[in-house]
């Protein structure tokens, strides 16, 4: 099947560490979840098929493969209508690993805060209707950067308004019983979309305004965004079962050939993605891998079964 | 002063939102060298201009615009030739605020790693030939990667032959009275050109190597590469002046079209340059401010000298 050719020289059957650490590495992975002889925790974040097929095409899709979850998009859903997305979901028994996305917390001014505050416990509101796992915060940077009319360059600013914005926002999702997952991005990103750029960085806002570990404020680990941390390890042990929200799984390409659309297939890449499974795994992680890949050139243009196919394939071989 | 006081896990900002950046801006900015007056601390890093001229009409233009200094690459002082570009150095009075580069030390195999250890030794000599003020290393990352085919995944052994590679040409560098400037790359170049991608993590490196911090071995700090670091403030100011041996600017285009070669002229991106300076300078750092623009759709497109004059005009108003 050319799908599940690797794409690199790199294939997924290179998983072989180098010597100077085949040890630890093969003492961390004892703790892994077998995911070789099935895909019962595999997740589709809707995102990875969505230039292919509305919201409801991509649940029957999915539900038709057995798989169990998916993470969409407030704009698919409102495509589709929520009342009937919610119902869809409840007749083909699929979960929502995460809902995406609240966050983008920054303004220019006090009005433009308050309304990214409103729309976020609108964002609260359909992950409930949806019974999702957790609402996955993108938090935002420097206003207007994302159009490229940034309004300032004070990211110290953007940082304030996003802990204000998180923490407002936490009052409203804890009494309604909503997990907010910060979601650390790549430093790449932290002009336009979101200026909480390391895990230690998100683990730092969680402790602050939840210092308790209530289980109603977290992170998502997506190792496209955090797997070149030399403190990924530590911070993930840090995170423990209560901060562990959601994890999220593509591959970093070499050469990368564009900012955002650019991500790989889980095998295609350099990201060892099975030994950070077995950190999450190993600080008590429990839940969906989450496959988002966001590729206009390639995966956007094959044939979304294909890439559900592969996507199984790969769960079970790369991650 | 505020520049030196320790950073809470959050960042001073971020305890104190309403006021934002105001007054601890204004008392940082109060450190900094008046630059708006001449260009006697700046220097050019000999990239920004590499597509239209050559070194030798490189050296000889900044001569004329009486430019202090310049940061020239290996492969064009091969072009000119050492000696022949030594001597015109001499005869213009210009100075070298750092040679680019050493570094690539991970390699395939102990051959492998000999060989870059042999070029690292050669990079030494060629500094000190050129009386430059430090060897900037850019580390390398996972062996085969730039050229699109990757050996393996495994990054912590990267960066263990990384640490091995710096511990060995540090003897020699020592012996040489050169000093080595480890450059912190941005995370998105993490697998194929520097597996060292925060400040804190070279620092450790420095710590742990040279530990009496004995100004054989710093950083280079090029704002591109770290100004997205919620942690920059308090690591530069750990660094101290034992370990701020370079110090780069350019600046972050929104959007970013391509992750190597679309950097922007300072003053028309977002990043807070003259804050970051006022770190710099208040932990002790009174060397250049060097330009190293790599614009393959804008400045390599424009005439040189329109390209030097800009960054003469841009270090008065926007470093």
């Amino acid at each position: 099947m050319a799908a599940l050719t690797p794409q690199t020289p790199l294939g997924p059957s290179l998983s072989k560490p180098s010597s100077r650490s085949a040890s630890t590495s093969s003492a961390r992975t004892a703790v892994r979840r077998d995911f070789s002889t099935g895909h019962r925790w595999l997740s589709i974040n809707t995102a990875t098929v969505r230039v292919q097929w509305p919201l409801d095409r991509i649940i029957d899709e999915c539900a038709a493969r057995g798989i169990r979850a998916i993470s969409p998009w407030r704009d698919q859903v409102r495509a589709v209508g929520l009342d009937r997305v919610a119902a869809h979901l409840r007749d083909t028994g699929l979960e929502l690993s995460g809902y995406c996305r609240g966050g983008m917390f920054p303004g220019v001014d006090a009005q433009a805060r308050r309304a990214a505050l409103d729309d976020n416990r609108r964002a609260v509101d359909e992950a409930k209707t949806l019974n999702a796992a957790c609402l996955v915060l993108v938090v935002g940077s420097l206003p207007g950067a994302l159009a490229g009319a940034p309004a300032h360059k004070d990211i110290a600013a953007a940082r304030g308004d996003v802990r204000d914005g998180i923490a407002a926002t936490l009052e409203y999702a804890r009494a309604a019983g909503m997990p907010l997952a910060i979601e650390p991005l790549h430093p790449m990103y932290a002009a336009d979309r979101a200026c909480v750029n390391t895990l230690e960085q998100a683990l730092d806002l969680c402790d602050a305004l939840d210092p308790q570990r209530s289980g109603a404020l977290g992170v998502a680990v997506d190792v496209y965004h955090v797997w070149w941390d030399p403190k990924l390890e530590a911070q993930i042990a840090r995170a423990g079962r209560e901060r562990l929200l959601a994890f999220h799984v593509c591959d970093w390409l070499v050469p990368t050939r564009d900012l955002l659309n650019d991500r790989g297939m889980m095998g295609d890449g350099v990201i060892d993605i099975p030994r950070i499974r077995s950190w999450v795994e190993a600080a008590g992680f429990t839940g969906y891998s989450e496959v988002e890949i966001f590729s206009a050139g390639n995966w956007w243009r094959r044939d979304g079964g294909e890439v559900l196919d592969t996507c199984i394939a790969r769960h079970r071989s790369a991650v």
